[in-house]
């Protein structure tokens, strides 16, 4: 079996904030979640959202941080979400000085990327898309996503890119909002370097089965680069403990992502904007070391029961082994 | 612990056709059905639709069938929803002539209820709604059905009507859509013998948690009359076996039956369309028997996390009960 | 025809933020907001968001602004969504001490709105409710916010209390969520003062049809007290200009209010993030004017199409209108 | 302005079930349907589902009347829906058996094709998915589905083959779901002559805008060979009235399916169970041509109003033209 590799989304462990309420916690020093952190079971590697954790200036800083803790840079998340430059999309935006500012922006990331051995960047240009009908020139819009992609990919020829999709938020509607348009745009960008990474939520979000989709990137090439886990009730990204609301659904997700070949990093992304976050991502990660045991003592009755097409045996197998 | 009486729908066992396929499998005469039904583990009661499995001239033989086999009648479901005639509503029919033959049928199923010991009637109005905007007049319209419901449970003072709702199909928008514009409905007639039935699959389409709904009845009066059991993935009423997509959801739904004193039956309704109709009912209630054990073994646990208002830790504690 | 009276939530015309993005815009100072409101057309009426727009220490200054413009205060909205204290709830709170804050808030917003001739709060619990499953007492939950809600009416017997529900954000489950369990919430309180906000926008997201939803509040005794106007895509709660994805809908809900007896205001809740938020509010109010004027030429038309209930015709009928 | 081609769904005329009735109506004779379908205004083309419509021995007597009566065959639609053999699956049936019954059916109806004139199969293999987790191998099936395919447009290579997407029903899960991962399986085929048919109401419920859908196809290489239209509530696909739920968002597709040089036919396929058809199907084709005149009066505004991107800009503009 293939030892998971399990990471965290610095920001994850600090405030996390609805548009209501701006301030369920307190946001405390970097220093502080990376040991927090560095403390969850499992864990040894960090995601890091560029500004708010990672800039040029903190750098050098944080590099030594990680070091000390043991914890790998996993990505590096540029922000091209909490600025108002980037309102009306930052790859997409019609406005070439916005496009600019995210691609320079997304620039000084990949260098920090590689001064701190991260071979990967996430991006979620969850600005990037439209709230309005006929107010966006689609076909313009996302000719200039891909071409920002495409640019930075080959200016990075050793880092990966992974895209991030979501359906909706904070844009009513994201151009890339599921796994086969994510793919679409990877493909269209023709660097092997660009790929996708899947928001289990999100995936449930756009109405997909996320084992299914884990397929869809294989057949596309191995397109799959990332992985962040969390649940929610399908309508909305809820961003929660993991197991809290679905149960089968990670163990076929996980054995297909082993079915799949993907050795990526099983990384935690949630908002728990009521609970400890310490807690409440340790729990993710503890049901997933739960739902992988169970596939551990069950890959071959799950490749039979597959096989056999049979829901009736499926379930009985389900009962015996939860 | 309150012993749970199970029943499964007799039509459950036979034929489930959708809009593009008539026929997945063949009808079995009743007495098939009804023995198949007897040999599910737990089942004891049977709930019959009208027209399809009962009506005056074979209440006889059904009676003598039942009793063969030891099976309890636990409702009949007026057919009100397979009729041309009652294609534009059932009770709600702005034409007075479909409205009699709604109440004549459902009076008809009434007194075979009564010859049968049966003491409920599960009406599920599903062509009271309407599909376009600006074409129905909502306000006759429930006022008709309110009628209706009152003038049969007024009639039938020992009989209990459970409505059971559901918020779209066949129509876009049935009137029973939600559980508390059922009890609402309910209040309306002025009846104490018109309740809810709580449909878990009819539930997650509203959007509804479950568990939370039964509150709502228990709050109204102690509304909750019935309970059918399926699982879905939230968008559409899919009819499947329980706890083939949620989990947890099963738990806080049982305990909350309990709490709230339901002592009903807990009742099948699923479509087992291209599944063994007999193993896919009997592993819905094999998952409940399940259920129920881990509820029974942590009944104070749980009401102690209910109590402590922290996920992290009901996530830990579910985590050592599965 | 009743001649319909637009207002606006002052804070609409400010800063509208996302989890993401804390400041899309600048929050101009009360004065300039409320010169804005008061020059779009139509306008006479503000609501006013406690701590945020009114406190004891501006309400002197409030009123002295609000009479030289012209405008009256149409509803005070007390401020239980954006505090910490109130993460877990506010009248439904386990915690008493929150509790007592959140009742404590409210009363002052009364003593306010009395002061300042407001004859409405819009009661908006948005943090009554619970994420996770099995980790919160519905039934005790419940009965703490209707019993708060029923002390602040008996408090003020000559306000009204209106309750804006919304199924969820920014809990995963709002306990106020759908029109009917409001309408139940409003009678448990057993005071005639207490009835429903609906926010259209809410009302879709619900899998509600807003005109039917009026239906149901008329018919518990005239409990709709207010009315919120935006539109969305039906998955959340998205805050758009009227008229920017629904057409029918507007003129089939317009035509019920009226129905329905419904004199209150038409008040705009919208989340013009990305927008000049006096022209996204003027323009749904322009759209609710057309709508209106189609309405007034058209009303007869109405009733005769809805006692034919033939979709055919009305649709024709629409096609002519338009 | 392009002169805009419409057909009809040759079905749609006639009976029209759900699952719980299986008789709305009778079922007239195909002459009467299609004299019904050539008395609708503007429509001169028809679409044939396969074994109800058209078979090889009553191929030469649907020639002549389609000949009769002025109508081209727009395209066949192979029966893959409504027969127990694909009960699970079509071209993605793991039993060889039932797959070769799929293509063999399919070859019969490529053959009429040929005969009739007619240069499109409409695909659409609503049985190729699966309803329940773990008990489908998806890598597989998609693979026999993308085989069978390839071999169909391979052995008739001057057809087209429209792959007809739709998220789910009659399997929970449908492996055609999306305009993005159907453009993966006919770019997977690597045949020209595999492209997409996109039903307007498909696209709502897989939660897309169908006019960025429509770019999709335009950046993938013109895949878009066929539309469908209908309207619904976006939840379920109700098969409605054009135009009876939205308004805006069919301007906006019919505007970018003349920016993306569609110039295939406007297909209507509606269930109008309870409506006369020919009504409900002629007013779906009179919306669209109302549309069109808004659209061939403004496409310059509407050029503008997508280089302007100012959402309260395009609310006026509307306002202005509908």
């Amino acid at each position: 079996m293939k030892k998971r590799r399990y990471s965290v989304i610095l920001g994850n462990l600090g405030n996390t904030c609805d548009r209501f309420c701006s301030q369920y916690k307190n946001n405390p020093p970097a220093l502080e979640m990376l040991q927090a952190a560095a403390e969850i079971p499992h864990v040894s590697g960090i995601e890091l959202v560029g500004t708010w954790d990672i800039r040029p200036d903190n750098a050098a800083e944080m590099k030594r941080m990680l070091s000390d803790l043991g914890l790998a840079c996993v990505s590096i998340i540029p922000d091209l979400f909490s600025k108002p430059e980037f309102a009306k999309g930052a790859y997409s935006n019609p406005d070439g000085k916005s496009r600019q500012l995210a691609i320079d922006e997304t620039r000084r990331m990949c260098d920090i990327a590689l001064d701190l051995g991260c071979e990967m960047l996430n991006l979620w240009p969850g600005q990037d898309g439209y709230d309005y009908l006929l107010s966006t020139d689609y076909e313009k819009e996302r000719e200039l996503a891909c071409q920002a992609i495409a640019e930075l990919a080959t200016a990075y020829p050793t880092l990966r890119f992974a895209l991030e999709y979501k359906p909706k938020e904070p844009r009513t509607h994201c151009y890339l909002a599921r796994m086969a348009d994510t793919i679409l745009m990877a493909q269209e960008t023709a660097c092997s370097n660009v790929g996708v990474t899947m928001d289990v939520g999100h995936s449930f979000v756009a109405g997909e089965n996320p084992a299914e989709a884990v397929v869809l990137a294989r057949r596309a090439g191995n397109r799959l680069f990332h992985m962040h886990f969390n649940d929610n009730y399908r309508s909305w990204d809820d961003d929660m403990i993991v197991g809290s609301v679905h149960t089968t659904v990670y163990l076929e997700l996980l054995y297909w992502l082993d079915r799949c070949g993907y050795d990526g990093w099983i990384s935690m992304d949630q908002y728990p904007y009521r609970e400890d976050a310490v807690g409440a991502i340790g729990e993710s990660i503890e049901w997933l070391v739960k739902f992988d045991a169970i596939l551990e003592a069950n890959r071959e009755t799950f490749d039979e029961l597959l096989a056999l097409g049979n829901p009736v045996e499926t379930s009985r197998a389900l009962r015996g082994m939860l």
